[in-house]
């Protein structure tokens, strides 16, 4: 058997980064600034043309994640097995999505057990697997844009960080866990939850609101300790949250969430310092510095 | 209709940091410690009886886990269509695992399609839903221990850390990405992916070494740039790396499966200190002082 076919069916390098117009907040000012973040795409991953997974990640090197997926997930045992990685030449997708489809072909003529592997979808027949795919599913679930308003002073925002991490027992015991608060307009905490999954975290704040019947939380702040994606995005959306804030940076795709459904999302919120990425109405000029 | 019951299935207060004995290297001292991790353990949710979702999680909050995660997906509309949130009572699994299962029934008769949220499975019919019986699936899955050997130099690790950042260039240009590194046992950087998925990283450094046809990993060292997980000690094992250092912390069933299973696992690998979870003969003794 030969070594396995990988085409060059990508003739230019993918964008890992993607630069955004933001406005960063410092010390008591505020000026317009460029802001790179890293590319989040979903990646759909195909195995004899059957979708078997979609993950969302950094476009590059995508045979070998493909590959890596499925030799982690013990359906490809060793390089022979693989006939060939390709991108999709679906000609139902638009050309320049293509690079978010690969399609893995096998040696075997019996597909191993693959049910269990599969993964959400966020895909639409519209355009395939993209971004753009990835916000219209948003829509198709019925997520709800959300609405102008409320206000927060940039103040409040500076003291969430302290805030957040002082209420992290778990993480003060173990130096590694994610957090997800929610607070109120005014920076008081209302609850926080902790976990070693950034998801599981948001969902179980969520959760708390739904069975307290407290959704949607429409005049509240939702703070993450990481950095922001689609999921996390997703979520809030979900929930109707109006003001997203994390610790750390947020991908493109939280960015385009973010704007396209009307959040306000704040990044690299950290000691007086923070960038906003999408909804910079929200927050209040509170001195001529700040205008 | 009336408010959705909530039973005080569970009676004590779950496990949410586990203590484990380390050894604790600094400045060319090593010293036996102990050291809290923070719990991860598989959470199954069920909707009607029926198995919609696992994930990796830390214990507490479930029902809430359970509640906002049903949100997220669009398929709970708000909290009077739950019914009921319970603990499993099913005789099958071991009473301390069922705190693991959360049953979900809604008000509704027919079910959403629930097909598109199933998730990947960590469980047995041995057990159930627990640490124990992830472990337990790794093996299914063929999985093999690592051998032992080989041993690297203390200062090999400590200078792992300044090398992964040196080659990451998203990261370098956006403040927020993870990378997955392999190194051999000098310490020389073989190869370095970036995604905004941790385990995307590792999925394609795998890929990589997959279709490098350098499989298993038997002399090299991974580092990552967060924390360790049960997810990333899975491909790691899958890929037969000895040695596996992280940025971070690892999580209780990371060191679980390190231990299990024979893999080398550094923590909190930062400047000159670092901590070994797992698998300590691998590090070897460079000086009186680290004996």
């Amino acid at each position: 058997m030969g070594p396995a076919k990988y085409p060059a069916a990508v003739t230019e390098q993918p964008e890992t980064i993607r630069s955004f117009e933001i406005e960063r907040f410092r010390e008591g000012t505020r000026r317009a600034a460029t802001d790179a973040t890293a590319v989040e795409e979903p990646l759909e991953i195909r195995v004899g043309g059957r979708t078997l997974a979609v993950t969302m990640r950094t476009p590059g090197h995508d045979f070998e994640l493909a590959a890596g997926f499925l030799y982690g997930e013990g359906i490809v045992r060793g390089a022979d097995e693989i006939q060939a990685l390709s991108h999709a030449d679906d000609p139902r997708l638009e050309e320049d999505r293509r690079y978010n489809v690969v399609n893995v072909d096998l040696r075997r003529d019996t597909l191993p057990d693959l049910q269990s592997v599969e993964r959400q979808f966020y895909t639409t027949s519209a355009c395939g697997v993209c971004g753009k795919a990835s916000l219209e599913a948003l829509r198709l679930r019925g997520a709800p844009a959300i609405a102008p308003g409320p206000q927060v002073d940039p103040d409040v925002l500076r003291a969430l960080p302290e805030r957040l991490r002082a209420g992290q027992g778990i993480f003060e015991a173990t130096g590694g866990l994610h957090a997800a608060a929610l607070f109120d307009l005014e920076g008081n905490l209302l609850a926080l939850r902790e976990d070693v999954g950034r998801h599981n975290a948001l969902d179980k704040l969520v959760g708390w609101a739904l069975l307290q019947r407290c959704l949607p939380l429409s005049r509240h702040i939702v703070m993450v300790s990481g950095r922001t994606s689609f999921e996390i995005l997703q979520k809030c959306l979900m929930a109707g949250v109006p003001i997203v804030c994390a610790v750390s940076a947020p991908s493109s795709l939280a960015v385009a969430v973010a704007r396209e459904f009307g959040i306000t999302l704040v990044g690299f919120l950290r000691g007086e310092r923070f960038n906003v990425y999408a909804g910079v109405e929200r927050v209040r000029v509170s001195s001529p510095a700040e205008a």
